[in-house]
């Protein structure tokens, strides 16, 4: 595709043609894109949340495979799951993306597309940013401002022994979608390496990626779930703690367990996990649960409730029990198939570890 | 000085290792660092202001000289700028760093030290964030939050006929301490690129900058103007509009003029400058006007007010009225010392003009 180089439209040129078909949609939204500040009008008797996320080339995203539209939709979706995670609303979004000479008109176009796509489906108005050069690949930076009841933002210290765990969705398919991506890019390197002549070079196949197309959409088109919050109000029920499964399920619970001096109990056979992501662990050999514990990425929410509100989760669609919440000195115990039981280990996403 | 590896600390441990010692300081910080999102609660009878800015090694700075505690000075006082020049005051920021493997805990606490001294000195706190790894290069991505009364964020918009153009501080003297500091780092790699033996390489001078520190604190050590915005408050003047100088007085003016359909005209020999400022132009063999328009980084408030409190900024100290807002059809037009007159233009710092 052509690529138009960034500069011709100039700072102010690029920011508003980036950003000139916004249409503010929350009444809370008083002032978006163009001055020093957006102004943002408070609901009375509400509380405003505020979360943000880094996101580096080369260290949480490989442009190899995703592209710049389901990056622009994932880059949102990701800062959603925060919000969602203290039982708010998102409301608005500051998008920072610095960009080097190898991006065009058209990369950020379609970056600002995917967000607009996420944004539009949370009920979220994008009110600022940056876009600025880089010497040296892609960033992003998103921050995004929500709303919760005064008093009512679901924190993670508050679980209590007895409490029921809860996950929504399944675990482990954005990460066996991130394995299935690079064992695919090795194979493409491979011959594109191996590939002596155009003929040869040309005769490439694509992967084949039918009945892997879950995998996929987990790891590059993440889903924050409002739909999770919006049925626990209904269903009036209120956590005790919350938080979403960034990291892996083992890193998450033992935030929760630690903020909140418990311990816990959690069962391997209950953990939710879907078809594809075993059907690809069999396949690429690897342990599904630790995949389904440490692979991160999921986005899924991780909940506590009080065991008196185990009849309403059981007719919950989409959430499962996984354990309960013990006196701290039980530690953080894992209940494996077959009745043997393993301290929880953090071993999942750091983003820290190549420093 | 010794280098700690980041990694040895851990994500939590590296987290809690820099945010342990913050308290938080403003009854709206209702939760700080350690959840999904930060909780802040509202002031009836105000508007929330949200800024965010990028800052890119190699772009937005140089660590050849910048030292990392100014860095973080820095990087929080660009942002409380944009807080103060809606008319606002800072309450919180939230701080992501990206670094890779040539920078050491010891960095992350100088940069941490820098921002918590500017944080202390106006009020904020520091209630989130994110650190991870980049595979290239420093970025450094901050958002601010502020509040202001409600309807009572001075935007850019608002600039009427006859309003008086005010500057805070002076100008030119950050881009003046940034070409020194590039002289500099020049001429010290030439020495180093001529030296052929120990003793020579150890013979190499230190810049003197004696009778320059001005220029530099400008350049690396920027104050944002929290003092303005009380003394306005404080003598009951209200700004018709409002903007701080980041890329330059043409450039910002311009912005206030097309936003708010009006003209200019502005008296080079009103443009408060320097002697420093003045010596070091001369010594570069620049021009002192162009350095003084388009220089950028100054951070000063440019705002403007009705016609009748002139008398009132008359009496301010450390605010100058270099010009009025005219009709839009008059244009933007800058009137020289010996009475010619141009069309200003903005040829300030463009953030993009790499791509």
């Amino acid at each position: 595709m052509a690529k138009t180089e960034i500069a011709t439209l100039g700072e102010f040129g690029l920011i508003k043609h980036l950003t000139q078909d916004i249409e503010l949609k929350n009444k809370s939204s008083q002032l978006g894109v163009g001055d020093d500040c957006a102004v943002l009008s408070q609901t009375e008797g509400m509380e405003t949340l505020v979360t943000t996320d880094m996101l580096m080339e080369g260290v949480h995203f490989d442009l190899t495979y995703i592209p710049f539209k389901h990056l622009g939709y994932k880059s949102a979706q990701v800062n959603f799951s925060d919000i969602y995670a203290m039982g708010g609303m998102p409301k608005q979004i500051t998008v920072s993306i610095a960009v080097d000479k190898r991006f065009g008109v058209e990369d950020l176009n379609d970056f600002y597309e995917g967000l607009k796509t996420a944004c539009d489906q949370h009920g979220v108005d994008i009110v600022g940013g940056d876009t600025c050069s880089s010497r040296t690949g892609l960033a992003i930076s998103i921050t995004c401002i929500g709303e919760v009841e005064a008093g009512k933002a679901i924190r993670r210290d508050g679980a209590k022994e007895t409490d029921i765990i809860c996950v929504s969705g399944d675990l482990g398919a954005a990460y066996m979608g991130f394995q299935l991506l690079e064992r695919e890019k090795q194979v493409y390197y491979k011959q594109i390496e191996n590939a002596k002549t155009d003929a040869e070079r040309l005769a490439i196949s694509q992967p084949d990626f039918a009945g892997k197309e879950y995998l996929l959409e987990r790891q590059m088109k993440p889903e924050a779930r409002r739909d999770i919050i919006t049925k626990l109000k209904e269903m009036n029920i209120t956590p005790t703690s919350m938080m979403d499964i960034s990291d892996g399920l083992s890193s998450e619970l033992m935030h929760i367990c630690t903020q909140s001096h418990v311990g816990c109990r959690v069962y391997e056979e209950r953990i939710p996990i879907d078809y594809q992501t075993a059907v690809m662990a069999e396949e690429m050999n690897m342990n599904l649960t630790t995949a389904a514990l440490n692979g991160g990425e999921d986005y899924e929410l991780l909940f506590t409730v009080p065991i008196t509100e185990h009849d309403k989760i059981e007719q919950m669609e989409g959430v499962k029990e996984i354990g309960y919440i013990t006196k701290e000195s039980l530690g953080k115990c894992l209940v494996t198939r077959d009745g043997n039981e393993f301290e929880l280990k953090a071993q999942g996403w750091n983003p820290i570890k190549d420093l």
